[in-house]
């Protein structure tokens, strides 16, 4: 919290609640793990429709049950605590005491209110496994990868079970999306290292989620407070409003002060994985002095979130000494926060960076609470001019080198894009990225395809964020209409979670994912049978498109119209359309062969003419004086009827 | 106008005028054509910049020139009338007289006012060439082909002398984009029907401008009031406002009542193409019934049309009769306004469709004024679900049949293409296109790569949009938030075409267009450089990203800051980079090639090291407890530091 207000002034954060338009929160029970019950949106459908309710992937935690009222000052139940225990190899201790510079040393009114609990962390005894990679690679299902069995298996069984023997159409670039996910598949996809579940022992209020490439492709929004501007209450009604509208992930970026007090207010609220970029608050405690940075404080750093109870961190381990200068010509330089960091603490020491030379040390920390890394691209392009060179790729040549290093310590890993690529470059980073790490989760950020439409920057990185998504990045990290320009508001968080949630189910189309169409063709009819509320629902915002509609048609009695304020009531293309389609139904098959004959008869004929008359005129392409003069008189004629 | 007003209240449109932020509007003219001079925008950047101004693309007509002073009563001038009728084989007759049906039988208050002015139309005497095509295939260079040619070379001269030998970068799949535009490769592109110049010649007031493939990619807003809203005046307010933000066509697609006289104000105010689909207005001929429209009615509407100025027209001649039933088992059936029209009047008579049967007269009219067909697709598809069917693709195949037919008429070509398409579906119907309908320029609506963002359909389908644009697309049809829900306002307008200005630009990028770069890496400089101002002024929308700005940093000041709101006065990447620039400069070949060896050494010796590790547990993926164990002592260690 970076504007002033004393403790007593502290709001407690409001956030919205509820379920949205025409759903129920649904929770559904594992039958090979009675007790693992894992949420389901499902909208129920006009009663004219004779259609089942459509389910959908929830991320929104309990906020969207009926009824819910949250204690933000409690933060949620923190149930999942009972699985990581049950299994053994953690102890809780005392903890990090948290210290002056964590909030830096922030006092009187610049001080953010503490979050109201403590409660005691958790890590590992260091006796047998600790982390869901080493639970799967020791054959074990363990009860988050049932949950996330559950919700990705969203309306697969019906649909297999449906006369469309197989939904499946499209083009998944050697992902293997199966026809139905069992926790068994869970965990060898994640003892592969092919996909994470990023899940701190010590963030137990957080729903089991899964990024990994033959999963659902998953988005990640970005909140965080600055140095100029926002406040903890803004930041955690940002991350429920996030949720509410389909992030998977949160990363709180918070820089200035109040780092660690505002990151416990939202740790403890949310129902999905928090990332963070620890190196933005190491940097605090140095007064913001790169070349001031040590080991010890990052390490620091690390513990101190790792109790918090962050899921993943990004760590710019891959931001190299010997790489830096290969930057010097890029039109942009080196535009990653964390990796600009990290080039200048290099260069100050001319020294490799210690978040290489130790990274091992670093790994043992991320296995105590099952944080997952996510390997930050601290040289990836900052302008579509910078794509794609030496830096970046050699840079991710050395993520998959880590990968491998962190896989031996038994920690899980994905590995962060890019950034700024143009169209034409982009399937070359999913291409890289899976041949030199392992085939270890991609989660990129858009990438943008042009430079040009500053305030539009959702939309030029929706449209790479869809294309690499269906490539085969895992996590699509958002970016809102005022990236490059301002912090996002309220309005900014949702605009870029539903665009990044439309280009990560464009992916998941593309890719052949066996439920996606579901939504689709359930929208599609609704549309075509005039259902508006149906339409409504069913749309990943149907408030706002709701309000569209409202502000050509308000009244309501257009909800229920048979036609759309393009047309208007007497010329409607549907309208028409369910008349051809009763018609073309009373067709026979002879009738139909008789089409098809009269069909082909007359192309023929029509292309013989054709070759026929481009004979006559030698086949010259310009077709001379006197023919164009006969062709015209018929111009003529019509012209003056 | 389908509100009620009197004529005596019929307010004279209000346009909006003026440059866009520090741009100037210079008319270059034509080396080998003098007297033929064509607009480019220049963008002024601030003087610390050192960099000359950018030039870019400019369809917004005289409207924007500095102090320009419309009147909206006269028109814009008719300049290019003198280029028409010096070329000869024309002549201006009487022309036909306006009907009541043509205003749908409007009367007093609900009837439009008429455009004060009327000109005498022109049409082919029906000696020598007369279509551009015809032009261009007889080898004589047009002044509309030496106009374009102007427009299109934006900054590639400048490119080509600067140090950066070649900025060509892409993948073009076939389009072959020259490194510089000359007036005989215009001709050229034409003359083999690759590229067309719609530019009816009874529309003089246009800007001559051209699609094709080997061209920068163009957009197409659609406007038009509907049954149920809007007016004259804020349809000819949209069109200019369109222009504005970078429409290269608008097509009218007004319906109900006062088609003719609302028409008549958009085309002589339009400095753009302007397109419609004939067959609504027929249709309103008809009193709305399908089943009672003749070949005459539609033919007396195209001359009607074509009078006016009409510069392109889309004819939905592809819907055959022995394709309609293959729409029966769709999801949305028949989508396509015209389309559902044409079925249901195959249908109601058993008959193949008129527009098909009687094609060769159709394409006299368009001959007769240079009327560019737009084959519409009418049985495109209008869901996911729907695409790439064999409904679809059967059309496509009678559409690539009747450009053969048309081009022997003389007249240009393009092909409009769908509408919904998952991503791994889009690339099918470009390559389709292209197989069966000889190269005609391709004109697609979108596509959406999903159906469930009602809301958010201007971003489901800029991401169909970029990538068709990339694969070989001529021209985007542009969507805007309100589709499927409402009809655009203004503000929607500026979304839609927005959006569709950064997806043209991307797939230019993406396919390797010569100059497109220059506008990107201007950006990313003023970005790097923290010239706000110039970000600003080098935006698709100046306006929406100043306002963004403004909403964090409200002060002046902030806008020569040295930061973002992101990062914050003392902590930022771009800083940061500047001083590993400064550093990186000063290192010697020497230096870096020890860099080199540094990076390769450390590389060798890390996976060394974890060979040997992996190899010491015994190639085993699970780590034993022992081992776990002992890695771990580091964690505790520093756990309890």
């Amino acid at each position: 919290m970076n504007k002033p207000t004393f403790q007593s002034d502290f709001q407690t954060p409001k956030v919205t609640t509820g379920p949205l338009p025409s759903s129920r929160k649904v929770y559904v029970e594992s039958e090979a793990h009675p007790g693992v019950a894992a949420p389901v949106r499902y909208i129920d459908l006009h009663p004219t429709s004779g259609e089942p309710p459509l389910p959908v992937y929830d991320p929104s935690g309990p906020y969207t049950e009926e009824g819910f009222v949250p204690d933000v000052e409690a933060g949620l139940s923190r149930e999942r605590q009972a699985w990581v225990r049950e299994r053994g190899n953690v102890e809780a201790y005392e903890g990090r005491e948290v210290k002056p510079e964590d909030n830096g040393n922030a006092a009187g009114k610049y001080l953010a209110r503490e979050f109201p609990v403590r409660n005691a962390p958790l890590r590992a005894t260091g006796k047998g496994p600790i982390t869901q990679l080493e639970y799967a690679r020791a054959g074990i299902v363990t009860k988050e990868m049932a949950y996330v069995a559950i919700r990705e298996n969203l309306g697969r069984q019906e649909a297999l079970k449906s006369a469309q023997a197989t939904l499946k159409d499209g083009q998944s670039f050697g992902a293997e999306l199966p026809e139905y996910v069992t926790p068994e598949f869970v965990r060898d996809e994640v003892a592969k290292g092919r996909a994470v579940i990023p899940m701190n022992i010590n963030h137990p209020e957080a729903e089991p989620m899964i990024i990994g490439r033959n999963f659902l492709v998953k988005i990640n929004a970005n909140i965080g407070n600055s140095a100029v501007a926002s406040s903890v209450e803004e930041e955690v009604d940002k991350m429920v409003w996030a949720t509410r509208w389909g992030a998977d992930t949160v990363m709180d970026l918070s820089t200035g002060r109040n780092i660690h007090n505002t990151r416990e207010w939202i740790i403890r609220n949310s129902p999905v994985p928090i990332g963070t970029v620890p190196i933005y608050q190491a940097l605090e405690k140095v007064g913001g002095v790169a070349e001031d940075l040590t080991f010890d404080i990052f390490i620091d750093t690390l513990i101190e979130q790792a109790e918090q109870g962050v899921d993943y961190f990004t760590i710019h381990a891959g931001v190299r000494l010997p790489y830096i200068h290969l930057t010097a010509d890029r039109v942009t330089g080196i535009v990653s926060r964390g990796g600009s960091i990290m080039a200048k603490w290099c260069l100050a020491h001319h020294k490799e960076s210690f978040l290489y030379t130790r990274f091992e040390e670093i790994c043992e920390v991320m296995r105590a609470y099952d944080v997952t890394f996510s390997l930050g691209d601290g040289l990836r392009p900052g302008s579509t001019a910078d794509a794609n060179d030496r830096a970046q790729f050699a840079e991710l040549e050395t993520l998959g080198e880590l990968t491998q290093i962190a896989w031996k310590h038994g920690c899980q890993v994905m590995i962060e894009g890019p950034g700024h690529v143009a169209m034409h470059k982009i399937k070359a980073n999913m291409e890289k990225q899976l041949e030199v790490c392992g085939e270890a989760p991609f989660y990129t950020l858009g990438p943008l395809t042009t430079d040009i439409a500053p305030g539009y920057d959702h939309i030029t990185s929706g449209i790479g964020a869809a294309m690499i998504g269906w490539f085969g990045t895992a996590m699509l990290c958002y970016v809102t209409p005022k990236e490059h320009l301002g912090l996002p508001d309220r309005d900014d968080v949702k605009v870029g979670v539903v665009t990044y949630k439309l280009a990560a189910h464009a992916a998941d189309l593309a890719k052949g994912h066996p439920a996606a169409r579901l939504r689709d063709d359930a929208l599609s009819r609704a549309r075509f049978e005039f259902r508006w509320e149906d339409q409504f629902n069913l749309a990943l915002d149907p408030e706002t498109a709701r309000d569209f509609h409202d502000q050509t048609l308000p009244k309501e009695a257009h909800k229920t119209a048979h036609f759309c304020s393009m047309c208007g009531p007497k010329f409607c293309s549907m309208k028409i359309t369910q008349d051809v389609r009763d018609y073309a139904g009373k067709l026979g098959d002879n009738e139909k062969r008789a089409l098809e004959a009269m069909s082909e008869e007359e192309r023929r004929r029509g292309m013989q003419t054709m070759s026929a008359k481009y004979a006559e005129v030698g086949g010259r392409l310009y077709v001379e004086e006197e023919v164009a003069e006969d062709e015209c008189v018929t111009a003529g004629d019509v012209a003056t009827n």
